[in-house]
Order: structure tokens, then sequence, then C-alpha cells
């Protein structure tokens, strides 16, 4: 079994330093094969890195003196900020110092960065962003979640067959089942998009296509891969967050309601937690950014200490299943 | 106040024609304002109709000898099926012997019906079908979830009028805060189509626009009016209806899994009820299909009596309001 070296953005999201810090620490301890460069302002990284105990020659800092923030706009800040957590980590992947990037920033920032300094596999027309959903039956790839609005119908068939790929062999998912999101279950249902896409899908006879998929379906688990474009991939990765907070607001509310209820909460309450959090989007690591030269991986904004750990160690499958080799033969020799 | 003549597809939905009938019942039975002209095979709903006592004078039958079912291809079942109950109760409308059309049965065939039949309303460029979505503050209008895939953005700004007249009209919101479903809130984020929509919300000066919503915030109530295309509202009603089960049957997974959960949930389950049923898809009547020369009202294909009923007495206030005039105005003689 090989060892991996990931960089991990110490900067990036709503947590940064703290729990992004703690996070490596947490992945170099649990896991031997693990190498981490925490990339960000040194003194910041090592005043953090002071409360803890760690192997010190698997937890390394390296300096990056910029950050780039949420609200900027990506490829400028890309472009200018040169000594940016983002910029130095992804160039550490490029020049084979690290085998992976973990952020939890600005996902603009990391996109961009990402197609700019590792560049696209060639063949690949479109980088996509592949969060997992939490399903009835356990997890969905969700393609495209990214930038990449207005797709066009090749990058559809391309996103089934990357994200095909990496449920088979990073999920072990055995023939992974692959269907279009659309509006009906009918073949001549959709957009002009969707109705493009539908036959090439059908005749790709390396993926299990099983067909369109309606939303209403997303949350029990009928497909594997979920193949949309970014736009309404965006739609359902942030209305699966916002409805699920609603109807736990409205939930509690239902909880607080008389002094019955409150007692009947508390009989309650631990068994509903822990089904609610085997739920949640971020219960399964970060989102790869699949077809890239290197592996990128984008985290919650929001992560703690242990979605980061998981998003590390994540990396450690990514690379020993070689899937930027296998998109590589697909897309690049391999085309079809 | 007016009175309102309402014709009924008795043969359309899931539970027809028993809910339907008992719906309609309902309906004339509670509003003494209501007349309902039931539509469909005459034998059928005079059998289901023994059943009640009720004002034979306000509740008629009218026969149509043909169903339409849920899988037929639209535009053919509406040419070829004329003495089916949709058509039939259409052209009651188109006659002026009713003044609105419910109906539970195929959407895609009401929808196409609604356009050939009754036509649209001069100036309007497509007829929007506009669901009401359960929020935390309330309820929101997303408008459009019909059959126009691939919308222009001429249409998106109609959607986003006929939305506002509709919320505030029929629904008593004062200034109506109408927002553009996309993937990000600055005004430079998303697909073509929003971009080029954007600026045309932001010129118009009949009603609220307040940006772009992200699909997270649409459940918290963010906006009354979510003006999008077709495909992504689909992605949004249909995502809120599978979430919802699906949060439903792992909560329920929940409650049962020990003895002490099960006693939980005793003390909880009415409350948790009440609570959840305000927040159903299906608890606000029927989704208005706007912009037509007549009012339609399609309902869930799974209504049962209680919404037959609601859907029924909305076109009250529908009529009452003079929706149709206002739209009218709007785009024909108002045109900007």
């Amino acid at each position: 079994m090989e060892n991996v070296i990931v960089a991990v953005d110490a900067m990036g999201g709503d947590n940064a330093p703290v729990e992004i810090v703690k996070g490596a620490v947490l992945a170099v301890t649990e896991n031997p094969k693990v190498t981490v460069k925490l990339v960000g302002i040194e003194g910041v990284i090592n005043e953090e890195l002071k409360k803890y105990e760690y192997d010190k020659e698997r937890l390394i800092v390296v300096s990056a003196s910029e950050v780039i923030e949420t609200g900027e706009p990506p490829v400028n800040a890309i472009r200018k900020k040169k000594d940016s957590s983002i910029v130095v980590a992804l160039n550490l992947v490029k020049n084979h110092e690290a085998d992976a990037f973990v952020s939890a920033g600005s996902t603009g920032a990391v996109l961009v960065g990402g197609q700019l300094i590792l560049g696209k596999i060639k063949g690949v027309e479109r980088a996509p962003l592949a969060p997992l959903l939490p399903t009835e039956k356990g997890i969905s790839l969700l393609i495209d979640c990214g930038a990449n609005v207005d797709a066009r119908s090749s990058h559809l068939v391309q996103f089934a067959k990357m994200g095909s790929i990496y449920m088979e062999n990073v999920l072990g998912i055995k023939n992974p089942k692959v269907a279009l999101l659309n509006i009906g279950a009918e073949e001549e249902k959709g957009n002009s998009l969707v109705k493009e896409t539908y036959p090439l899908l059908k005749e790709c006879s390396d993926i299990n296509f099983i067909g369109n998929i309606e939303a209403r379906y997303v949350p029990r688990g009928d497909a594997d891969v979920i193949v949309t474009d970014a736009f309404a991939g965006n739609v359902v990765l942030k209305l699966y967050e916002g409805l699920a907070m609603t109807l736990l607001k409205k939930i509690k509310g239902a909880f607080m309601s008389s002094l019955k209820t409150k007692i009947g909460a508390l009989l309650i309450k631990k068994s509903l937690k822990k089904t609610l959090a085997s739920f949640s989007t971020e219960a399964h690591g970060g989102a790869p950014l699949l077809g890239l030269n290197g592996l990128v991986v984008k985290t919650h904004g929001s992560s703690k200490a242990i979605e980061i750990k998981n998003s590390i160690i994540q990396c450690l499958t990514f690379k020993e299943q070689n899937i930027n080799g296998i998109i590589h033969d697909k897309f690049d020799l391999g085309k079809e």
C-alpha cells in the first residue's frame, strides 16, 4: 500500500485555522500512511500546532503569506495572490511535492486554481465538482456542482464516465447505476440539453445508464451517479442542505410545544441525532474535482476537524485506486 | 361578492372519482357562492354522488365519455379525445359556462389543453404553472414548474410580474419580494439565462425585485416569488417532496429503534404530525396556470377530497380579485 502526501489549505473555510489544523493532526495520528503539508501563514499555524502532540515528520508547515477570501473574484485572486495558501498548495501538487490538495476555502478559487495551475487531463473538456449526497440507501454522487454552467451534452457524457469511475473505484460500488437528472422519466422529456444527452448516454457501453431520474427520487437513492449540469446540480445540493435544516427547525418546534412533547423529545433525542447525522451532506468528506492533472478535494466551508480529517484520508484511496490514471486512459488514449 | 362556477375534472388523478366527487360536495357545502360542474362519465359520478346530501342546484354533472390517462402524450390526447373530461371542462370555461377549471389529472394534458383551448392572454409569451411551496415563514410561489423548458429571459420577466400579481392579490402579500433562483447571490453568477434575466428584472419598476436567491434559502422563505425556468423549478418542487418523504422515513426509523424511543414517539406524534402537515406541498391547494384566457388550477395527482375542495374554493378569490383582468391590462394594453 502506498503513502499519500496531502497539501491542506490551512487558511480556507469558516473555521480556519483552528479546525483545519486539528483535522490535519487527527489525520496523521489516525493513519500512518498519511503525510500532511499544512499551507498558510506560518506563525498562525505553529501557534495552533502547539496544542497537539503529533509526528512532526508527517505534519509539515509550508509557508504562504496571502489568503484568498470567499468573496473575491476567483480568476483575479488566483492570478494576483501568487503566495496564497491555495496557489502555493496547488503548486505543491503540480511539482509532485504533494499527491493531493484539500481545501475548505473559496469554491470558485479552488475550481479556477485547479484548472489554471494543474490543468485538465488531456481529452477532458471540463472538470466537474462531484459531492456525495446522503440517500435512503447510502450515498449518491452528484456530478456536476461546480462552475460549469451552460454545459454541453458532450460534457455531461464525460461527467457520467468520470462519476462512474469514481463510484466504482473509490466507493467500491460495482457497476454503478448512472442516471440523468430530468423532469420526467421518459426519454423525450426535458430541456434541449438533456434531450441531446440522453441518446449519447444510451450509446455508452462503458457505463450502466439506467435512464432519467426525477429529483423526487434522488433522496430515495435510485441512482449511484446523478448526471446534471452545474446549475441544476447546485440547486439540488443547496436545496438538500436548506430543506433539511428547515425541517429540523420545524421538528424541534414540535418537540418544544408542550411538557408532554418535551419529555418525549428527551427519550428520542439520541436516536434521532444519530439518524440525522448519517443523513447530513457533510458526513461523507469532501467533493472531488475530477479530471485534473492532480487530485483536488473541496470540503464544506463550514467544515470541522472531522470532515477535514475524512477528506485527507479519502485522498489515500483516491491515489491507491489511481483514479486519475484511469480517467487519463479513458479520455486520452482510450477515447471512443 | 360574486359567485363562481368551477368545472372539475371528475376523472383525473390517482383518487378519481371517489375523492374528487367528495371534494366537490365539500366545496358546495362549505361555500354557498360556489357552483361546481363535475365533468366526466355520468354513470360513475352519479353512483358516487348517491353517498351524499348536497344542493343539487349548485352541483351539476356534465357528461364526458373519454378519459385522458397520465401516460398519454398530451398534444395527441387533447387533439383526439374531444369528449374527454379535460377537453369538455376547458370548453365550458372557454364558452363562459364556467369561470375556472380544476384538475388532478395529467399535468401535461392540462397545460397543453389550457393553452390550445383557452389560449394565452394577448401579450403573454408563455403560461407558467406556479405551485406554492411551504416555507419557514409561510408560503412562496415557485414560477415556473410547467412545460416551458428552454425558457428565454423575456419569459422569466413575465413570470416575475404574473407571480407578483398573484401573491399580492390572491394571497394578500403586500409588495411581494421577487427573487431569481440562482447558484450564488452576486449579480454576475449563473448560467446565461439568469445572467441575461437579472438586469431586466432590476429595471422592472412594477415588482419588488430583491436579487438572486440560492436554493438553500428557498425553504427559509427569503422570497415570496421565486422566478425560474421550468426545468430548475421542477427540480426544486420534486426534490422538496422527495426529500421531505425520505427524512420522515428516517425519523420514523429513529422512533422505532428501541422501547424508549417508541414511548417518546407516542408523546410527540400528534404535535409532530401537525407541524409536518403545515409543511406539506399539498397543504396549499392547487397550482394556478397563469396567463391564460380563463382560470386553470392543477392539483396534485394524489389529491384527496380536502385538496380538491381547497382548490375549488381558491377559484373564488381568483375570480373576485380579477387576476386575469390585471394580467391582461399589464401585458396587453399596459405593455411597457
